[in-house]
């Protein structure tokens, strides 16, 4: 019997899940918040082929149920670490220890900080607008980042709030071209480029933000009251303890089979140093890593 | 204006024209037949993650609605060549000239050939189980081959046929090992391992094959009525007339941004040395492939 695990349950994670199931490997998922990942955060996605626009909450589940129907299972603990014992790799959880012939590791990323917001989160600033934008209807707020991202993020606090102010470090976006466009036409969207936010200001929670400029003169003070950061993300690796797993980056640079420079490691998804981050390339990535660690761990156990 | 030409009209074009557009590039897509490619012919889809189980016309018709909601426009002429003209690419198609900064090849596979049966093709031959399948309801018929296609291909007519002989030239089945399981669960199915078709014999239509195994003697003879071939797949490349592109097994090889060995020549898809073939990697290549030959697009035109 093979036996694969799958630690991070997003796009990438279930794909390879579902992948493995189909070769017939039995798929343990270490996954220690919901399942769907990023994608299940996302408002509305429009570039997913196959769905014309789409919740991310329910593509997310659509690609859950496809692999629980299969047989996935999940553990739901928090993988403290990753090492490698002889031919095995062992999975330490906050509850438990775990031992697979071959592992794909699809964590993904975490989102970047400003590094003066620390005071006010949960108070006002936030990482995700679809958790928190209902928080703030009708209010006033403002988005750090021009990436893809931000942009989402922005587009969908336009209908709820009263005013979006978009932040950008440099003079233009790099989110893709429509979205930015879509953006750009709403009304209450008013874009400012090349500041960053220098300071928050508020009693209990966030009022104001102060902007300075890159000629490093102070140059606004934006009365708010929520500050959504989306400045970009790192990949979730810090829990893998195996020294030679190539990196470029901080990414897991993987070969065109989804394996990294460790024999019987798979990465798949954002954690990777994949050229182009989106859900459908994550689940590309999840169905080669699901598929040759499968087979990689059948090689394994039949020389046992 | 960026624009890109995208030749072919599978997972993998769909795709590569939905990225594009999305990157607001003018996206002329090349399909000499229906849009959709070989997962349109497909007759039940288990693992596009999102779509527990779709029929595959259904998955190809979602993707050219989206593509064309986004203003894709489809040229329905046969691509003849593909040249290279200073920093343009030019398409010589049976009706007319045309010339782009970028260029997407997703020109897929052709089906390959056993060499015996051309005197048959249509007369009982078929390359195609759920396009020709309904011609042989409660007749016997062999499908050769034991890859994934071979095991759909089976499993469908299984379905509708009153006997499918499976042939392998080998020993065993490189198919995903679940779809296998349940092809050899049906009741009707028999594998006949290590053997070749020698002939195909018959007045106007296909009544029987012979087969000769591994010590080079016939060693049965099956009256069918049916033959469907799926011995695998050449990359369809010989309309590109451009020296160096670079190939891997015919295959055209890719960089992890779905870019050819030539600059502005980008490739998706089965036609590349992808080392999956499946509609999800074909469609991930796309989403580069169209994101990266936009960009590319937008770089020559800005230049000139």
């Amino acid at each position: 019997m093979k036996k694969i695990a799958v630690i991070g349950g997003g796009a990438a994670g279930l794909t390879a899940s579902i992948y493995a199931l189909r070769a017939n490997a039995e798929v343990t998922l270490f996954e220690q918040f919901g399942l769907g990942g990023l994608a299940a955060n996302i408002d509305r996605i429009d570039n997913y082929p196959g769905y014309a626009s789409v919740e991310g909450w329910q593509l997310a589940a659509d690609m859950s149920s496809q692999a629980k129907k299969l047989g996935l299972k999940v553990i739901r603990q928090r993988v403290l670490s990753l090492k490698k014992d002889g031919d095995e790799f062992v999975i330490t959880t906050d509850r438990g220890e775990y031992r697979y012939p071959a592992v794909v590791v699809a964590t993904g990323t975490s989102h970047n900080k400003l590094g003066i917001e620390s005071d006010y989160v949960g108070r006002g600033v936030s990482y995700c607008a679809t958790c928190d934008g209902n928080f703030f209807k009708g209010m006033p707020v403002a988005v750090v980042g021009g990436g893809n991202q931000a942009v989402r993020e922005a587009a969908y606090l336009a209908n709820l709030c009263s005013k979006v102010y978009v932040l950008l470090q440099g003079d233009s976006f790099t989110a893709e071209e429509t979205s930015v466009a879509d953006l750009l036409a709403m009304g209450n969207v008013e874009t400012i480029y090349n500041v960053a936010v220098s300071a928050i200001g508020g009693e209990n929670s966030v009022e104001n933000v102060s902007l300075y400029g890159k000629d490093g003169k102070e140059n606004r003070v934006l009365d708010i009251k929520g500050l959504f950061v989306a400045v970009g993300a790192t990949p979730v690796t810090d829990f893998i303890d195996i020294g030679e797993v190539k990196k470029i980056n901080g990414y897991i640079a993987v070969d065109g089979r989804s394996e990294s420079s460790v024999k019987g490691l798979f990465a798949a998804g954002d954690v990777t140093s994949g050229a182009l981050k989106q859900i459908v390339t994550a689940c590309a990535d999840g169905a080669k890593a699901g598929s040759f660690a499968s087979a990689y761990s059948a090689a394994v156990l039949k020389n046992k």
